[in-house]
């Protein structure tokens, strides 16, 4: 009887702290919305690392600059440890001059705007000009006999699939011409590329982005191409067969800087050896300021730490921010984080990764089907926030590293709409991140953590 | 026996045709995103109407353009058939002189854009000028003594919340003071009132919108000031109390008009008497191109039924969409649309109205909580396109008028952290709808119109 009675009383007192609990969440899960949609100062931050610091390609002066505003911004919060990783980063240069014209077959030059993709070599330095071959993909390119490729110009113009509701689904069915297509064209006998931009609206900014090459085959060019221009030049090709191409570029490859991660930390009070890290990536493509791409991710990231710290959350497991570096061209600095923390022995409970845009947030996805109970469980929360994705998927880029650690991976899901408009391009600036739709990704990316701070992996486990 | 074996034959029969119907749905629903994502024509439309016939308020002569616009464009389709339902709609002008300008108390002069609230009577010819008194609410005016107020400029000046995530809850919690603040002035001896833009974002644009005179008491001229302009004069006012207002407007009211409803209809093949009509509001402010208000609900609308015609879906019930006129200033077309549909005897079983912007979709609204399952049963056939939010509220301006007819009404819901830094005021462009979320958005409404088309309002039924 005696035990019975304690499993009863223990019972209903896990029935009355399991309400409480989530009564006390959902209002400190208010407080946090609250926190960002008015007191906030992602937007702010973003403004000053969009307008002040600029485009950060690693290796570059802005990179460097964007380490030094990391380190300040998060120090003035005053989070228990701010400091930097150092970490060793390709450093490629796109140079000042860059050329595009379609030569119709009477020699009558119209412009176009060329944009080097990231790691490309240049041109001789009086450019080049060839015959221009379309394809839609590697595999209508290995059917062309090797004469019709030749010593031409391949031009990948397969379009972003416009049916796919999210986005990024499009932009993984043809990001492989841009990333691969210099290694392909050069196998078939080609002495350039260009490539449609990754881009589902039609206009008329190229999009660069990475691209690389192997041992198998020499380095050839390659540039991208806006929509508008790419849907031209198909146009042309078909009236025109012989236009030929002029491509000129500068770009070059510069070896590796030294750069670094930037880290700021709140200690845990109850396990401060369970770790969640959060992050977006410092460095961005040199052509916009890298405002949705990532800086959202990197003002977000910081902004969950200084929520905690401003309304003096104190968190019972340790949180930390990282702004990555290096994640256009290499990754480096996610494989840097993720060898010091297993070199350091902290153990990474959860990874929150977000680099999928300052737009309004939608949810999360987790990888790994069975991890997905572990951010379900907390949707009844979000639902007066019209939070409502909570699903398997990718973690992101930087913090896949920590994945043969056990960590969990959690991707941020923003509305996926607009972000290829601006993606890689001038069109990335601030002027085009909408302040509440920034904040309402902070703070859902803040209630997220606050949850795994207070509840950890455990299922159902309220330490 | 037999009657036993005919009710398992049946139930096997309903079993297979539910499971197949669902399947046949989903496969419809994909349709019908694919079309408006790639081959519809709402942004082409949205563009016509903004750029040819521009802004369109009624009694203008671009609400008569855009009369003609909305006739030819549904008349191109080959819906069953398209016509006008004449109106009488209110017609006040802007007049081409407002004048702002704040004289501090030496009389140094600070320019202020200044707009008419729509409905307002103009100044003297030559402006007037007055001190002026900040208050936050109607209840803060009352308690003001009565010379504090008499001869001076009232400036209502509460912001919009913040906290409100659904950004419409933040409008009806101040919008009182534009509708209703020139009543409330006049009452308490002001002559004019000024009052802060009904927006979320700081920036520089005055936005307008409906206000109203009564019989208690005189007129007084009433204009929007800037959310920016709104700050700085709140700050010039605590330095400088007995800084002056100068306001300046010629707006004038011309009294009535006549106007049109455009409806276009594709008739029922099972159920022709059963109808479903489906609307925008033609009519838009003065001061932008009326692109998210209402341009988008509009186009939106048109393709519901172009949808249904290129697709070869034949409707079981009677679609209509409805270009209401007047909505901003009357609701005349709503009205004449109720009152015609009961002189006709049309029983309308649903009505949807697109009135929120041209925002990434998030579901729809239904009035009456005994009617969301009519809604909520379809939520499982809308997952794979981010559309979440099926729950009980408003439908909308123009169709409420079928609410005693019990007419289902159905609010559409797009996303509304953006809307209210475009509403009413010049930002509200071409420019300002992205293309993909107007298009999800027409897709995310012709599904719902064709799921009540195939199974009316009965609860369950597969008709």
């Amino acid at each position: 009887m005696k035990n019975y009675s304690i499993l009863i009383l223990f019972a209903f007192v896990s029935l009355f702290s399991g309400l409480y609990g989530q009564n006390q969440d959902s209002l400190i899960l208010r407080k946090i919305y609250d926190y960002s949609l008015t007191e906030g100062d992602c937007y702010e931050n973003l403004r000053e690392l969009c307008k002040e610091v600029g485009p950060r390609l690693s290796g570059s002066p802005g990179a460097a600059r964007a380490v030094e505003w990391g380190q300040r911004t998060m120090e003035k919060y005053g989070f228990d440890s701010v400091w930097l990783q150092p970490v060793t980063v390709p450093y490629w240069v796109r140079g000042d001059q860059e050329e595009g014209r379609i030569l119709n077959s009477k020699g009558k030059p119209t412009k176009v705007k060329v944009c080097a993709l990231g790691g490309s070599i240049g041109t001789q330095k009086n450019g080049i000009s060839a015959e221009v071959v379309e394809v839609q993909d590697f595999d209508e390119l290995a059917k062309l006999p090797r004469e019709a490729v030749e010593g031409k110009i391949v031009f990948f113009n397969r379009p972003m699939d416009k049916r796919k509701v999210n986005t990024f689904a499009a932009y993984g069915g043809c990001v492989n011409q841009r990333s691969q297509g210099a290694v392909e064209a050069a196998h078939a006998g080609a002495i350039a590329v260009l490539v449609r931009s990754m881009s589902l609206d039609e206009d008329d900014h190229p999009h660069t982005g990475s691209m690389h090459y192997d041992t198998t085959i020499h380095k050839i060019p390659a540039a991208a191409i806006s929509t508008n221009d790419a849907n031209r030049l198909s146009q042309q090709l078909k009236a025109d067969p012989k236009l030929n191409f002029y491509l000129k570029m500068n770009c070059e490859d510069r070896g590796t800087a030294e750069s670094f991660n930037v880290v700021g930390q709140i200690t845990g009070t109850e396990f401060p050896d369970e770790y969640i890290v959060i992050g977006g990536h410092l460095d961005s493509w040199d052509t916009g300021e890298g405002a949705h791409d990532d800086g959202t991710g990197i003002v977000q990231s910081i902004e969950v730490l200084a929520a905690f710290a401003e309304l003096g959350i104190k968190p019972k497991r340790t949180i930390r921010a990282c702004l990555y570096m290096n994640e256009e061209n290499g990754i480096a600095g996610g494989f840097k984080y993720a060898e010091l923390a297993e070199q350091n022995n902290e153990k990474h409970i959860v990874a929150l990764e977000s680099d999928r845009g300052g737009f309004t947030p939608r949810g999360f996805t987790i990888e790994g089907d069975t991890n997905v109970f572990l951010i379900r469980r907390f949707a009844p929360l979000f639902k007066p926030y019209y939070i409502h994705f909570f699903e398997e998927g990718y973690g992101g880029v930087d913090i896949h590293t920590l994945r043969t650690s056990g960590t969990k991976l959690i991707g941020f899901v923003p509305d996926s709409q607009r972000y290829f408009d601006y993606h890689h391009s001038e069109a990335d600036v601030f002027e085009n991140v909408d302040q509440r739709e920034l904040q309402m990704g902070a703070a859902t990316m803040t209630s997220l953590i606050y949850l795994f701070t207070e509840y950890g992996i455990q299922p159902g486990a309220d330490n």
